[in-house]
Parts: structure tokens; sequence; C-alpha cells
């Protein structure tokens, strides 16, 4: 009776608050959610804070978090862990960011952030990685295109700090800002030195490259100008088969999350039709996990389309969402010899069109678990159940323990 | 559907445990109390550790720790907070005291500690301050008169430390006693040299002072000896604007609890008719309160007579002055936009008379909070509510989030 292998399901965002349009239920609590309520029925449920109460969790923070690093201690920013996700191989020391193509004006004006929502830039980013040169200033660089306008970039050299400030002015219609050093370390001054350049030279390459031409003729704005931001230096992650004993996979539509993954030492197992949106194929995401788990101890899979209709401020659309994810999810229901947790990584009510503090429901369901009375999946009936309310960063040692792979502390 | 200010209303020591002279209910849950059972029913109830479990709060460290100013960071002993309350400004590094005008007899015995309860000390203090000078010891003083027996002293000056013991005697019959520095440190004996010279010259004061000679002509104990206690050094609090980007006041007629609210940067607002006892203008209080939300975004109102009840030992009159508050609170319930969290600072049992560290019942109520079913505001019920078991540091984090003025951790 104890599980060998683990699945971690984090419905991204899945959390809320009472939602008018929904006569004060929450998306959770309105939708019909039969996979999830039985495995609520056959599991033991609680709410979870992600990092702590009252604290507005990023969902970098919390899949930290969830997967036991605390963030206090792991996190560095959200540039190396996007830079990872999107194909760069971060490693101890290097600066990643964010990247954004977008469309300056002859009078160097930003006009589009996202240049027109571009996409298929792979062939800038290679023309950069041609064109552009840092080695006067002893730095190299990765860049790689991400999904749409995105796109993440990583400095490698001696002696560069990450507290440097973004070129991005937020809005359009003004300049793209210089980047300066957000401190006299002289180390951030190189960083902000090797940052405009890239920027300056960057931007020679994609003025007159033959995308850009015919994009312009097409009457579509160019992508002639990148904005970096988030920048973090990346940091020393204990690999996660060393921390746990547990050979482990990520499956995730976002890079965020597949970076997160990556960088703890998950493989990334890339889903064709997955979009992190509400039009992902969910069905070949759980087929995916289901087959990873033959050969993997642990799978954390995360689905991402709640969220979105979250940050929409869409209460019906998120609970419809959740209607579709519940139906997806029903071949887990016969998978054996596996634990599975469910939980979301942070709320996101659609009332506030962003992340929220409200702690989050949670179920363990798997071979040895205490089964509660609980038998719903939402935020007010997991609050009942016998798990109390717990933090991120005690799912994994509880998991671990689940399926006796912890290890005694005294004798 | 998010409320834009807070009301922190403190019940004072309204928590208890079963109660003989009421067949075994706490005094909370033997009161009838409409108003608190509807906005229990209408938020999200459960139970608080003040500080942690088991630890035994003081009112100071409490109200601290409700603030979200960690005690275990900030707390610096209760003198220098009433001397804040008293009406001393406080800056850093000043060493504040409690005081209690009292009475020794001609064979210099303490008779009486609080000077047969005087009240009305204005006078005495104003006498002192202008006979007594430190300056010779290279330190400046403030005396300020509190209500009935008790004052409040700081001393200001270079190098004074705040470890040092009190000449309060604990007990009539005996000598005041010498105060000594409580470690090896010149500052602690710097500290010690002043108090004892302060006391020697402001007994001299107050050995004829015409308030004493009419007392003894009336057959009334003079009041002619401070006895001082409670030595603190000043620390830095960040400003609670600046913490938490909202205006605030403090409402209470302890001045302990105002003295927290000034030193953390809340407007002192007084109330005519308060007393910090049973007798209190509650009516009037709550007036003020619901008058200020609409000048500040946040007000901490203290109710104290529960705590005195308690701290006497008689639950009947606990229990019904709880009915008493609850009445009072009614204009509260039709409060828009507004969150309310109501909970106590501490247990303050009937059965012991004194604090003690069972937890205290806590709701948050108002727009987007996810109601629970618990429809009763006593230890009991509160602890089957939704927000389970939280700290008293929790509280700011988690209503900050519900108002939206929460930042993101991460990204």
């Amino acid at each position: 009776m104890i599980a060998h292998r683990v699945l971690f399901l984090v419905l991204d965002g899945i959390s809320d608050r009472p939602c008018e349009a929904l006569d004060g239920l929450t998306p959770l609590a309105a939708a019909r959610t039969p996979v999830l309520d039985r495995i609520a029925g056959e599991g033991v449920c609680g709410i979870m804070d992600s990092i702590a109460p009252g604290i507005r969790p990023g969902s970098d923070t919390s899949h930290l978090a969830l997967l036991g690093y605390p963030p206090q201690e792991y996190y560095t920013g959200r540039g190396p862990l996007e830079a990872e996700g999107t194909g760069i191989h971060m490693t101890a020391g290097m600066i990643g960011f964010r990247c954004n193509f977008a469309t300056v004006d002859a009078d160097g004006l930003v006009t589009d952030r996202r240049a027109g929502r571009i996409s298929g830039t792979g062939p800038l980013s290679e023309a950069i990685r041609d064109g552009v040169d840092l080695s006067p200033l002893g730095v190299g660089f990765r860049l790689e295109s991400g999904a749409g306008h995105r796109a993440a970039l990583a400095l490698v050299g001696e002696g560069l700090g990450d507290k440097v400030s973004s070129n991005d002015p937020k809005k359009e219609g003004v300049r793209p800002l210089t980047i300066r050093p957000c401190t006299d370390d002289p180390a951030d001054r190189a960083t902000a030195d090797a940052c405009n350049e890239f920027i300056r030279q960057s931007a020679r390459v994609l003025f007159d490259h033959p995308m850009n031409v015919r994009r312009m003729e097409e009457g579509l704005p160019p992508a002639n100008l990148l904005l970096i931001r988030g920048a973090g230096k990346m940091g020393a992650f204990p690999q996660f088969s060393e921390r746990y004993g547990l050979s482990g996979s990520v499956i995730s539509a976002a890079t965020l999350i597949s970076g997160i993954g990556k960088v703890v030492g998950l493989e990334h197992i890339p889903v064709p039709g997955t979009t992190g949106s509400v039009d992902s194929d969910l069905d070949a995401k759980v087929k995916t996990a289901i087959r990873e788990l033959d050969k993997k101890e642990f799978v954390l899979m995360n689905i991402k389309g709640a969220d979105e209709a979250g940050h929409d401020g869409k209460g019906v659309q998120k609970r419809d969402f959740i209607e579709v994810i519940d139906a997806a999810l029903e071949p887990l229901l016969d998978l054996p010899d596996t634990l599975i947790v469910v939980c979301a990584d942070h709320s996101t009510p659609c009332s506030i069109k962003d992340h929220s503090a409200d702690p989050v429901p949670v179920v363990i369901r798997g071979p040895g678990v205490r089964t509660d009375r609980t038998a719903r999946f939402d935020e007010i009936s997991c609050a009942e159940g016998g798990l109390h309310r717990i933090r991120g960063c005690d799912l994994m040692p509880i998991a671990l323990d689940l399926i006796n792979k912890s290890h005694k502390y005294g004798a």
C-alpha cells in the first residue's frame, strides 16, 4: 500500500475569490468537476500558502517552493529561469534576462513593445548571434527566441552583476531607456555596459534584416529592437535527483515553468499541441504524463489556461476551462501505484486580474493516504480537509514520506 | 469587490478558557453576540497565536505582532512604549520607563505603591520637571503624568543603556530598592546612576509639594516617591505608512496601545469618555472609528474592558461586558468598502487572572473574502473556520493582500 511514483499536478492560478459573475462562487466551486472531486474524495484535502500567509506569490517563487526549494534561499530573479526554459543552458554566475522583440520608429520612439506580436523570430536571433560581438568587453552571450515576440538572453563572463535596470520604457511613444547599474558595484556597471552594447549592436543587425524588410513591405511593424528585463544571476541548485533520490520530468508549455524544472534537474518533456493557453491539447499532456511516469519517479505537470482566464478577469471562461481540464484528467483516476498531488501555484482572482495570496486548495491522493471527509475540490471545501493549512515547502517532504523516501530525523 | 480600507478591532483579552461560573463555557461562548456572529457568518474565521503557539503574549508584544512588527525584532521593553503613549515623543536611543507615584513613610518604608490611587498628578510632574537637574550627569529627562497614579519617564543622553533594575520593591512595608546596572556595561551604570539621582531629587521636590501637604492634611497618603520600572531603549520603527503604503490611526484609551500606535506612525485619536475599562463610552469609540475611516486607510481600535474582567477573574462580568461591546459594534455592520478584522490580542482566562497563550478567535470580513461555514464568534467555533490557525504577524500581510496592496514576490 505504498506508491512508488509521484505526480504533481499544478493547475496554474485555478484558485480564486467569490466571483460576481458566478453568483458569489469561485470558478472552481461553480465548475462541474467530477474527476477532481473524486480525487478529493479519495484523498486528503487542505489549503496551502505557496510561500507564507499573505505573501502574494509569483509563478516562479511558488513553483520553487512546491519543488522544495525555498525561494528565500534560491530565487534570484525571473530572467535566468526564463532563459533556461527558452533553451539556454544556464550555469551558476551567468546573468539571465527576459527579452521582447519590439518596434522603434525612425525617431527612435518605441511604437510597439511586442513588434505586432511577431512570431517565428528564430532567424532574427540567429543573425544577432552571428553579428553581435561583446568580446571586447570580455563578455560572451547566448540568445534564444521563445514563443511569439519573446526571447531570452544570457551574459557569460567574469565579474558580472545582476543589479541593473531595464531598457523597457513599459509604454509606447517614448524612447527606450538606457540600462543602468542599480549599485556602485563595478560588476553591475560591467553588466549594464554589456547590455547597452548588446542592444546597440543587435539593433544594427535587426535594422535591415530580410525578415524585417519583408515585414515593412507587408505593412507590419519590424522587430528592430530588443527590450530586456528581469536580470538575475543564475544560482546554484542542488539537483532534484540528489536532493530527493528521485528521477523526474517537467511537462509544461510555459517556458518559465519548464525552466524552473530544468534548473533543478528535471527533464523537460515537450508536448506537441500544448500552448499554455485555453486552446492547449490537454489530452496529449495527460497522456505524456502517464507515459512519463512509466520511466520516472516524479512528474511535475503544469496546466496554465485557468490562470490566463483569471488574469483576464473572465470568471465564466475560467469556470468553463476548469471543466475542460477536469475532463482531460480522467485517465489519471486509474493510474496505479501513484501518489497524485493536485494544487494551484497561487490564486489568480478574476476580481483583481492578478495573483493574490489567498491560500490554494490542495489534495493528496494515493495508496496509504489517510482519507478525510472532503469530497469536493474547491477553495472552501478543501479548507475543511484533513491537511489543514500547509505551506508550499511542506509538499515535497509530505510526498516523499508517503512514498517511503523520507529519512528519519533522529532515531 | 475590493475593500480600500481596513479596521483592526482588537477586543483586548476577550478570549478565555472554560469558566465554572458559566457552566464550562467561555465568556465569549456564553455571551449573546448577534453582531460579532454576523461578522463571523459573513467572513472567514480562524484561531490565532499572537506570537507563536504556547507563547504567552503581553499586550505590547501582541499588538506589535498584529501590526506586523515581529516583537522578536522590535520589542525593547514596555517603558518606551508607555512613555510614547503618555505623551513623551520618544526617539531612537532614549531610555523609557513606567512610573508609579508612591508613598514612603518617615522611616523610608513604602507604605502605598500607588499613593492611595492618586489622580491628577500633573502639577507634581511639572514641579519635578522644574526642580530636578540631571545635567551634571550629562543627562536630560522628560516626565509626564498618565492616568491615576501612573507616569512615564524618559532619559535622553549619550551612552545610556537599558539593562537596569527597578527601585520598586513590589511589596509594601519595605524600603525602595537602589537601581542597579544588570551588566558591566558602563552605559547601564550611567543609566542606573541617572535613575537614582532622579529619584533622590524628585523625592525632595515631592516632599513638601503643596499638593502633598494638602493630602496629608486630608489624611491621604502623599505621592512622595516615584517607583520606576520597565526600562527599555527606544528602537527604530519603520513607519507604518512607508511599510504598507497606508495612512492610519489608533483609537485606544490604554496608553500602552496608543503608544505602540504612535511609535509605528499611527495618529492617536483620543475619544472623550473612554476609560479603558468597563465604563468606557464604546458608542463614541465606534463612531470615532467610522469617522476616522473616512480619512485614513487603516484604523486600529482597541477595546479594553473584557481584559480587565479576566484579570479580576470575573467570568459573569466578562460575559456581560462582551454583550455590551457587541451591541456597540452594530454600526460597523453597514460600513461599506471596509475590510474588518476582529480578534483579541491574547487570552485572559478568568481562571488564571492573567494572560495565557491559548490562541484567540479571529475573523476577517469584507468584499472578496472567501466566506466559510462558521457563523459564531467564539474560541471553539472559530477553530473550525477557513483561516485555520495563523499567527499575529500573518494578519497585516493577509489584510494587505485582500485590499490589493501586497507586492508580488517573484513574477
